[in-house]
C-alpha cells in the first residue's frame, strides 16, 4: 500500500496537519488546538489524535515531519525561541515521537520547512542554491545549498529577519532596533498605514476601520496607485532589497522565493524589491538571479514539514 | 618522489610562486613581475619561467592553484572584474595550464584562496563552517560550508566587501555608495585618520609624514590609547560588526576566521569586531561563535592557491 508522510503545521494557536502523498499532494488534514498548557506532552498528545486514528485506519506511513515557529536545535532537537509556544519550549517532542511510532521524525523552523518544500514540490525544483524569504507577521527565511538545506552550526541557519538594515532604527519585537522584519513585515506594512492615519493624513481609507486594514487591502490600493499605500509597499520593498542584495552579494545564490502572505501580492512585490536589490548587489550577481514566488499557498505549511523526510532520503 | 603542488598568488605588480608539501608547507618560491601589456599567454608565460626550471630541475608536481584578484567565474574558468589585472581579464589560462602541463589546474578569487587555506592548514582546520574575512586595501571574503568551499550560482560567494552597510554612503572604488570595505578596510582607516589631520584637528601625528601613516601605526597608536586613531580603529570595527552579525544571523556558522594586513592587529581588533558584533546578532548564534585571527601570515596566498588543490580531493 502506498506510504504517506506526515506534516505537522504548528502554530501559537493551532497545528495543521496532514497526510502528505509522494507528489507533494495532500491526502487528508486537519487542523488541532494548541492547548494553552505548561506540559508539553499534553499539547503533543492532542496532535497526535487524529495521526492515531489515521494509522487505526490502516493508513500507511513512513514518517513525521514537524515545523514549528522559533528556531528548532539541531544538535537537541528542542525548540528555542519560540515566544507563543510557551509549552514546547526545550521539549524533547521529537525523540518522543521516534519512540512512540519507531519511524524517522523530523523538525525544523517553519521558514526552513517552506524553503524544503518548495525545493522538493514547488518553486525551487529548478534550483540548487537558493534563499527562501517569507514575509508574513515576522520575516523568516531558509537556505538550499548545493541542493541541501543548510542550517549552519545549531540549526538557525536562514533566520533573515533579524538581520540589522537601519542601524539603532525602529523598535523590534525581538528587542533589538532596526531589524528587517521591523521594516518589510505584513506587520510593519500595516502599521505604517495605520500610523499615518492616526496622525490625521488625508489618505484613501477613511472609510476603512482601522482594524480591517491588511496587506492584502494595502498591496491592492497599491497597485491601483493610491500614493499613500503606494509608499508603505515601496518602503518595504526598500529596505528588503538592501538585505536580500547584501545576500546575494555573499551567497552568490540562483534565486530568491518569496512566500508567506505578502506573496500573495505576487510579481507586483517582486519587481520593486528587485528594482531596490539590482542598487546594491553586483551587477555580475543580479544579472541571471530570479526572484520568484512560492508555489505551494495554502497548505506550504505541512507540505514544507513532510518534505523535511523527503529532503533527508534525497 | 615526493608530490608537491604549485600555488600561485597573483597581484597586479607581480605574481609570488611556490612549492607547497603535503602539509602546506613552502619548499621552494620566488616572485615574478606581472607584466603591463595586453596580451594574456605573455603574462602567463613570464609566470611559468620558474615553474619550467622546477620541472627541468625533476621536480615531482601534481598540480596548479591559481589566486587572483576579482572574480574567478566558474562556469568559463575566466577572470573577471579584476581592476587591477586588466592583461588577464576574460582570458582562458586555466585552460591554456592544463593542455601544457596535463596536471589539475584551479584558479579562484584570492580571498577564497584564503579561505581554502586555512581550512585545510590554518585556523580552520578545527572548523566545518566558517567566512573568512581578508582585511587589506580592500575587504574579501571566502565561505566554508559544510566542509567544503561554497562557490555560489557562478562562483562569486564569500564576496563580501560590497554589502552595504550605510545606504547612500560613503562613495567606494566599485562606483556604489556604503559598501563596508569603504568603512573598515586598511585604505578607510587610514584615509580617516589622514582626513582628520588635512583639515587640522590637533592630533598625536603632527611629527609623522602623512605618507608614512599606515595601518599598522594607527592600531599600534590605537593600541597605546591615543583616542583619535582609536576612533578610527573602534568605526572600523562598529561597521564591520554589523555587516559580520547580519551574517551570522543568516548562516549561523562557526566561526569567523580575519586574515589579511589588518589582521596582524590580531585580539585587539578582533575583540572590537565582537563587541559590536553581539549588539546586532542573535545570542544563540554568538555565545558559541569563534572569531579568529588567520594563522597563515605572509604566505597565505600562495599556500591558499595550493590549497585549492587539496580542498578538491578531500
Amino acid at each position: 500500500m502506498k506510504e504517506l508522510t506526515i506534516g505537522i503545521d504548528v502554530g501559537g494557536t493551532s497545528a495543521k496537519i496532514g497526510l502528505v502523498d509522494e507528489k507533494g499532494k495532500i491526502q487528508k488534514k486537519t487542523e488541532v488546538k494548541t492547548l494553552k498548557v505548561n506540559n508539553w506532552k499534553q499539547i503533543i498528545n492532542e496532535y497526535l489524535k487524529p495521526i492515531d486514528q489515521w494509522l487505526a485506519e490502516g493508513i500507511n506511513v513512513n514518517g513525521i515531519g514537524i515545523g514549528t515557529p522559533g528556531f528548532i536545535n539541531k544538535k537537541t532537537g528542542e525548540l528555542n525561541n519560540a515566544a507563543n509556544l510557551p509549552g514546547l519550549l526545550n521539549a524533547p517532542f521529537v525523540d518522543y515521537l521516534k519512540d512512540k511510532y519507531k519511524i524517522p521524525v523530523i523538525a525544523d523552523n517553519d521558514a526552513t520547512c517552506a524553503a524544503v518544500g518548495e525545493h522538493i514540490f514547488g518553486a525551487g525544483k529548478r534550483y540548487k542554491d537558493f534563499l527562501m524569504v517569507t514575509i508574513g507577521t515576522g520575516i523568516g527565511g531558509g537556505l538550499i545549498l548545493n541542493d541541501r538545506v543548510y542550517r549552519g552550526a545549531d540549526g538557525y541557519a536562514g533566520e533573515l529577519g533579524h538581520i540589522i538594515v537601519v542601524a539603532e532604527g525602529r523598535g523590534c519585537t525581538c528587542g533589538n532596533r532596526g531589524c528587517i522584519e521591523a521594516y518589510s513585515s505584513a506587520t510593519a506594512i500595516i502599521k505604517r498605514v495605520r500610523d499615518g492615519i492616526k496622525k490625521g493624513y488625508i489618505t484613501t481609507y477613511d472609510k476603512v476601520d482601522p482594524k480591517k486594514i491588511d496587506a492584502k487591502l494595502i498591496f491592492d490600493k497599491a497597485q491601483t496607485g493610491d500614493p499613500y499605500s503606494l509608499e508603505a509597499v515601496e518602503s518595504a520593498a526598500r529596505y528588503l532589497g538592501r538585505v536580500l542584495g547584501g545576500i546575494v552579494n555573499l551567497l552568490n545564490i540562483e534565486s530568491i522565493i518569496i512566500g508567506g502572505g505578502v506573496a500573495a501580492a505576487g510579481n507586483f512585490f517582486i519587481e520593486k524589491i528587485r528594482f531596490y536589490l539590482v542598487q546594491v548587489a553586483w551587477y555580475s550577481l543580479t544579472h541571471n538571479l530570479k526572484i520568484i514566488p512560492a508555489e505551494l499557498l495554502n497548505d506550504a505549511g505541512i507540505i514544507g514539514a513532510a518534505a523535511l523526510l523527503f529532503e533527508e532520503n534525497l
